[in-house]
């Protein structure tokens, strides 16, 4: 039997954001291959094996699933969000691009899925309604200066921006240096949100002028959307809507 | 009773692509208000009323669908992809933002859905790995100085790129001077996807070199996806599989 790998995004955390076609593909497999919190969110079942990995070990984890796949096995990749935004799908086409060439014959796809971005923002209001970026803040594997050309640029183009990965134990700096940069290059009213966690019980929404902005606002949970210079804040009871306009001038 | 206004995510097209979430609002709403061809998407049962309008109405579909929820219906807006993402959230908040304040104390939530640029990537293979940005094409709401300007910085930033409606009938000439930009600020060998119809009957995922690419290989239906510098084509037996490596240099 021909094996396959599928590259499935399970969506931020609430099983209402895992498509139908990503269910699918888990009820198939053989074997799911991820990062420890994402494989347990996966029932065990007869005939399936739950393979999990510790994080920064994205390449090993990718070139085991293609293995398995040779052998016949279906097997399903899981990723938080979606498997090509900042997640395991490009890990796994590195695997495949190094590896033998046999593995080019195998049954690959990527199955999209909601990604932190997105539902983030659908918290929010609509933050991301007009042109945007999204940039992985984690200089893990990109020097920081690429970080803060593309920061700076993106604010000149202004561009609502999403940020992937702001701050982490490893790296308590770089996101005080991307508000610094924020902070020079747009105007201090500009709208901040951190959301944390989003739609998992412990979910937190907070949204800021840029000027009251602070590094400690973020951690690995958290997704940062900063607005573009036309972003609005509409008050109301409870927590404001934050939304971009879709019109915008020169 | 409270009345209600969902602004949901249909997906790209296929059923399978709609979350759970989306599908309940859809099973739970009195009214479902969209462009024609989404809302023709919802299966008609007792107790639901479609409404069904055409395109560039957003502002006054976004009205309908908040003058109802103010008598106590359940109104669901249909989007198709993310109604965050270039869909119809921001112009039910414009319509919010310029009414009655009465209007800021309904319930009013976005639930995200799998925008075109994620469902085009996926077939791709994973095109939108590393940092990038999403830009809206159309310059009905806002000058095209504003997106050649854009569309040079991000060159420079080195993102890759996500084009939504990038050509109709309208505006035959913006993606053609979209291609000179890209063509002048980027180089020849440039990865360039055109993803048509992506999980409808009709998809099809066209791969070329920058230098090979023409105004015609987009339409109304097309998502374009341009490749940053390190972006990568693995060649094999059918569709190349399409990546942007997670690492990258200054």
């Amino acid at each position: 039997m021909r094996g396959c790998v599928i590259i499935a995004g399970l969506g931020p955390g609430s099983d209402g954001l895992v498509t139908p076609e990503v269910r699918a593909a888990i009820d198939n497999a053989t074997d799911i291959v991820g990062y420890i919190p994402y494989v347990r969110r996966i029932a065990p079942r007869p005939g399936l094996t739950l393979h999990e990995s510790d994080n920064r070990v994205e390449l090993d984890r990718a070139t085991h699933a293609l293995e398995m796949a040779q052998k016949g096995q279906r097997v399903v990749v899981v990723s938080s969000g979606d498997p090509g935004i900042f997640a395991m799908a490009s890990a796994v086409f590195e695997a495949l691009e190094a590896g033998p060439v046999e593995w080019r014959e195998l049954d690959i796809r990527v199955l999209p899925g909601i990604t932190a971005m997105l539902a983030a923002a659908a918290r929010a209001g609509a933050p991301l309604g007009h042109d945007f970026c999204a940039i992985n803040l984690s200089d893990n594997l990109k020097p920081w200066a690429l970080i803060e050309k593309r920061l700076r640029l993106a604010a000149q183009a202004d561009f609502a921006m999403a940020f992937y990965n702001p701050r982490s134990k490893a790296r308590p700096e770089g996101f005080g240096r991307a508000l610094e940069i924020l902070k020079e290059t747009c105007e201090p009213e500009r709208v901040i949100v951190f959301a944390r966690a989003v739609s998992r019980p412990d979910e937190d929404i907070r949204v800021e002028r840029l000027t009251n902005a602070t590094p400690d606002m973020a951690d690995m949970q958290t997704m940062v959307l900063v607005g573009s210079s036309q972003t609005r804040i509409i008050e109301r009871d409870g927590t404001p809507i934050i939304y971009t306009p879709r019109s915008a001038d020169a």
